[in-house]
């Protein structure tokens, strides 16, 4: 690779931003660590207008990336756009068939194109980085690609939405309403402004886990959808049941290999608050890989926000001016292969369920007949007093039984007049 | 880099022996991430006939470990001899003048001769690499050396010796002495069996601490020891005590630049069960970064073991096959500096003090007002009764002040017959 290395940053959002200004400030470092000269000779972005928090030089900027790449000489392009289709996977497309190496911290994009894309990548012979799709400041990707390589993992899984730890940990702090806290969460920018819901459904977690189920089993990118909740229905009444059972609830994504198939998931648990996810707080991320010889492994930190995002795109720079050319999942696109579906019907666990009923004679009955019914039997219940007297919430949690058993139980539920709004419904997880 | 790589592996104790049967086990791997087929062609170790649990391949065996690097055509040699000095320096250097990378998992050697190795490896253009050092199968130094790369490291600290880590969990679980606990480490092989010293006095985390600061800071590997301390003097007194103040005893690794100045020490500390750290238990190690703009960065797993460290090794040796000649620091040798180092006796904290004394009049008011003499002010103190009734435990929790007006204030009480011992000291740490 020569000395001199020209850069391209597509997007100057918040992250391309505090990018833009890390590498100018950080040319020194780099070259210390690298012995290659970076030089930012194109930037793009929707408004060339728009009020930033650092100063750009407007003699580089382009409205149109896909200019950038006819018309420049980039070595490295940044693709800090976002969307999983689109002008992002036009420009990086275009990018790579025209042998630039691209970093993006894009996960809708490498969750849904990343085969294709790496592919791409390997034909061009250039790389095709994205450590800062996952778990913003973790090296986690690297680690995994990398620090783990031989390793056989079987299991990985973690809390990967800042958003929803966030707001989960603040509405036990704070004892405040879902809405109310959602609401400080956006103010304090860990939250979208204007469209949160990808990350409070569960859509963003589960991009992460696919990428990273991906890299940790050797395998294609699955395609298909297996469970994918989020938090939006989970009540300040839970999060105080939770405390008072020294538990507490977590959005967890988690990945493993049943019986050599793949078993992906999104949703909020029940932890322990003895255990190292349960004290895993506000907007902190954190990846747990199971494998062998390596035993548990943990990493922790800052799971968004520029700085960290930027520490890993600059990690994916380095190993860039650093090395040869990798395969950006390691193993090139032929050996890696689809690892077949598990059926989460199949999936056994603990229920936490909360029901919300008219307050009258029988409808107790009418929940724990139709338990039995299935074989579910009732650990715990929990009947909370309500401030409107006509309405009780009924809490239970249930011993063990597969996902199927418990949808044909409450499947009954939906039409019985008494039981008001849909159950809610939290996984109890063991580490 | 040539497809068939030789490899050599110099020590087939506990750890080289795992190697040897993973390296042998997982070629196809190997060759599916880098391309490259690996051949074992020459293993060294004292002895050829001692009882391993994998069968070596006698045909490939050498008594001095020199001969190979003269005979053979070795590309990537292994050392994991131990000792700082000796053969395994040798036969680095051998191997590293020879122009053969070196992988090693010898902390004592990389900790005393890691620049001049380094500056040898940079000088022949080879890799020396030692993920290995450090926290067994953390990917820790390749985290710092490239998925950290571009940060700005403050301090480095963590459980860094898994021994010491599991014998002060074990004495809380089991409520048995030191002596007993030590055995039955021992007996797990988790520490040595004939000479567990290196473990317990605070060395061994020591070295480790060293080559952590060089990575985090950029700057040659320092040589003062400042402050070594290990867990040979913890008492289960102590540990009882410290579970009353829900609290719990930590031999903790610790590294900083203070007004530019590298504080670096290994000593025991009381950790609040409520922190992270207060939380790695047994046999886990952690590493803890502050970094900007990464925030703080937390590392958790397996500390030791032939499995942890093989995948460590392993790792080194992908590294090595993927890519580009590497510079063992990341940072030239000419390029790091020393740090001038902190005077530790500026270090302000509040400590734990544990006095046995002859249980008659006037000793604890000789030891209060020996304290009040020096402005060392107390914050708490509990008297806890002893089976031998001629004899007290008297544990004081002080408030702040610096080692240097401690260890004055402590001096007196070396002659005073009443004071049976010398004084156990463990310092308060505040995540």
């Amino acid at each position: 690779m020569k000395k001199n290395i020209n850069i391209a940053i597509i997007g100057l959002g918040q992250i391309g931003i505090y990018l833009y200004n890390e590498l100018n400030t950080k040319k020194k470092t780099i070259e210390l660590k690298t012995g290659k000269k970076i030089n930012i000779i194109a930037i793009s972005a929707k408004n060339i207008n728009k009020k930033r928090p650092f100063k750009i030089n407007k003699n580089i900027f382009y409205n149109n990336p896909l200019q950038i790449i006819k018309k420049k000489n980039i070595d490295i392009l940044f693709e800090l756009i976002g969307f999983s289709d689109g002008i992002s996977k036009k420009v990086v497309e275009a990018a790579l068939k025209n042998k630039i190496h691209v970093i993006t911290a894009n996960k809708a994009l490498i969750a849904k194109h990343g085969d294709y894309l790496s592919d791409l990548a390997e034909k061009n012979k250039v790389n095709l980085e994205f450590e800062a799709t996952v778990a913003g400041g973790i090296p986690i990707l690297r680690s995994i690609k990398e620090g783990l390589s031989t390793n056989k993992i079987t299991k990985v899984y973690g809390i990967l939405n800042g958003t929803c730890n966030y707001i989960l940990s603040e509405m036990e702090n704070s004892k405040d309403i879902f809405a109310n806290v959602l609401k400080k969460a956006q103010k304090l920018g860990y939250a979208e402004p204007l469209n949160p819901r990808l990350d409070l459904n569960g859509s963003d977690a589960f991009s992460k886990i696919r990428i990273l189920s991906s890299l940790c089993f050797n395998s294609k990118i699955s395609k298909t959808k297996c469970l994918i909740e989020g938090i939006d229905n989970i009540d300040i009444k839970d999060i105080e049941i939770a405390a008072q059972l020294n538990m507490r609830i977590k959005l967890l994504g988690i990945s493993e290999i049943i019986n050599g198939q793949l078993f992906e998931r999104v949703h909020t648990c029940l932890v322990s608050k003895d255990t190292y996810i349960g004290n895993v707080n506000g907007v902190m991320n954190a990846v747990i890989l199971h494998g062998k010889p390596i035993g548990n492994s943990y990493f922790q930190g800052e799971g968004a926000g520029p700085g960290p995002t930027s520490s890993s795109l600059l990690s994916d720079m380095l190993s860039i001016l650093r090395g040869n050319i990798k395969n950006p999942f390691v193993i090139t696109g032929k050996n890696r292969k689809f690892l077949k579906s598990y059926n989460f019907n199949n999936y056994v666990n603990s229920l936490y369920l909360r029901f919300e009923v008219k307050d009258k004679p029988g409808v107790l009955s009418v929940i724990t007949n139709r338990l039995a019914e299935y074989n579910i039997s009732v650990k715990r219940l929990i009947q909370t007093p309500n401030k409107n007297k006509n309405i009780a919430s009924i809490v239970i949690i249930t011993h063990k039984s597969n996902e199927s058993n418990f949808k044909n139980c409450f499947s009954a539920f939906k039409n019985n007049k008494n039981i008001l709004k849909p159950i809610t419904i939290i996984r109890l997880y063991n580490e």
